[in-house]
């Protein structure tokens, strides 16, 4: 194998694939990165056996060539150093041979470097995926479902399902739900598919690899396809395979866990809650419980309250835009109230409360594709 | 205590004299920031008891009002929230106030903070200093001979004296060392002082304290004034107090360490040496030796590589500007010039070598002000 690559645009690819990999992994193959060069470009593929991805550099991009493969071949290189040495080379090219067996040699101007790399033969294959069914929705608005749903899935293992994000289709409209069992985040978006009877529910996918997928993604309007498989989905883009296993087990119910009446129903400014929440929860850091007590005040605005007793206390008063119904005492968990906030793309949002003791729910103000739902906490 | 003052103007002093303060302090009393409301402004004082620093806040600055004392006072609050809190206030300015005996209250528009306080009668005392023997030099230039020395301190406690900087003052030229024992910087600086004839050694500081102050100071040519004390440090510029304590012991004669006369003198690019040598170094990240070895070429080049047995090799070719002597084969270690090189500020560097075996020296060319000296490393 020996290839000349630009260099930028080999350490992209390169970065892109490495999210793949653990440096945690058991499994030593999976520490590298296994580089394909053929006639028509190199593929570069990580993979931890959660996620895998696969980025192909092709010989020529926007009328630039960029590679020029001399020999043909292929070899898995550990990942840790490589991002960093091909980062770093003097020149905007480099050049990449298998030189011994399993040895590869990287040029770059006055720069040699002699690698011990691994056996090709030895790295797994990606899954085979019948690509028959498949549905679209731009990169822009993929980034932000799952911005807008990653952040409330569990990180604790007691129940693995409740790690993953669901993901439901049905009539061409992509329902994504996490919830941690404690606060619950949804966001719905009409995609494209073609095929318009696809449907599926109970495919849960890991948080970790969406957060991943969100990275390498960019942040166009260029559609991205998603295909769903047995215990797999496939993204695939321009020169781009990310695959993903699904979590196995059921998914809870959630949508009997909205309410849908509300007893005191208010509007106000994302923004002039968040601070006041955060704000109330400088004191708490240490109790770590992060509970706020809210209640409503004679002139329409509300009372937010924190309290630790070797500290001290915090009292805070927001305007609400609207209120309706009846007086208001609740306490729930701040901090899970800060992270849908930072992520509600809206300056004002509405919340329904249905008692002291029932879950309510957040909304963007007059808008219906996201919902978040949060337990109180009871202080007595 | 009763005081209003700008939020912003106050957030900068907090943070200063919280630079002084450890979390890991077995002092309670040391954990706070000490609050002082007099008619003429506010002080704040923190203080791990090896550091003090005390910022004072006027009543008027640039013309403009700070600080509106209603009644005079002291409290102690505890540092780690209360930054915190004042920079997350919604208004431009805030009401502090002492309520109950030890107990401070925080408004800003809505929100109210009542805070648990500390007896301020607890809080030590500052040094006090006899400031008749005083020198002067531009805050730039301390910053810049902080920077120039301070990453060169031992940062293993076998010989606690080695964690510190070593000043002496001589003719109003002030030297400052650092030294590990396996490399060592030295920077000269011409000051100016009320007494010509002051003169020191053996003047010690910890490098951990230089480094705060250099946070605190900004990098303007205003004078700030030294006094230097029995077993203390003063730095004094306007509104601002910073006590070191010296470090006790007898700080190694380095004079004679540093070689008069070379076998090999090279001159070469700063930016092309440092480059090479942290390529050099990318795959000894796990040895942890960071041993590179320099050799000289045929053509004036040098020859860096760096060999870590289960990863690779690299080999860095340099062009030297001019070669002069012997040849050259050498082994040391590349992390210790990488710091060095990163704090010249000078494109070219000339370094003498005078043998395998022996220490060598490491100037910006051309320059007298600074000094890097390097132990070679034994590989055989």
């Amino acid at each position: 194998m020996q290839f000349t690559i630009n260099r930028e645009r080999f350490v992209q690819s390169v970065q892109d694939v490495s999210k793949a990999i653990s440096p945690r992994t058991t499994i030593p193959i999976l520490t590298g990165i296994k580089i394909d060069a053929a006639e028509d470009g190199v593929t570069l593929t990580g993979s931890d056996s959660d996620i895998s991805i696969e980025s192909f550099i092709p010989f020529e991009e926007n009328g630039e060539q960029i590679v020029t493969v001399e020999t043909e071949g292929t070899i898995v290189l550990q990942a840790r150093f490589f991002a960093d040495i091909i980062k770093k080379l003097p020149e905007n090219t480099l050049e990449l041979s298998v030189t011994d067996q399993f040895t590869a040699q990287v040029k770059s101007g006055s720069s040699v470097f002699n690698i011990n790399g691994l056996d090709p033969d030895e790295y797994p294959r990606l899954p085979e995926i019948d690509e028959s069914s498949v549905f679209k929705m731009p990169k822009n608005l993929l980034k932000s479902m799952i911005r807008q749903t990653a952040f409330a899935v569990s990180t604790v293992e007691t129940r693995p399902i409740l790690t993953g994000i669901h993901w439901a289709l049905s009539g061409e409209k992509l329902t994504c739900t996490a919830t941690d069992s404690h606060r619950l985040a949804m966001r719905h978006a009409e995609v494209k598919s073609n095929d318009a009877d696809l449907s599926f529910s109970n495919v849960v996918i890991p948080g970790k690899s969406l957060s991943e997928l969100s990275k390498i993604i960019d942040d166009s309007d260029e559609l991205i396809d998603i295909i769903v498989a047995e215990n797999q989905i496939l993204f695939k883009a321009t020169n781009l395979l990310f695959f993903s296993r699904l979590l196995d087990g059921n998914y809870p119910a959630t949508d009997n866990m909205i309410p849908t009446s509300g007893k005191t129903n208010i509007t106000l400014e994302t923004k002039h809650l968040l601070d006041a929440i955060e704000r109330a929860l400088l004191l708490s850091r240490e109790g770590k419980n992060n509970v706020v007590h809210v209640k409503s005040l004679e002139d329409g605005k509300i009372e937010i309250t924190s309290v630790t007793p070797e500290v001290g206390k915090v009292t805070e008063h927001v305007a609400t835009n609207s209120y309706d119904g009846e007086a208001l005492q609740i306490s729930f968990n701040g901090k899970n109230m800060i992270d849908a906030l930072k992520i509600v793309e809206s300056s004002e949002i509405t919340v329904d409360f249905t008692g002291a003791m029932s879950p309510f729910v957040l909304k963007p103000a007059e808008m219906d594709h996201m919902l978040h739902l949060f337990s109180p906490v009871r202080t007595y």
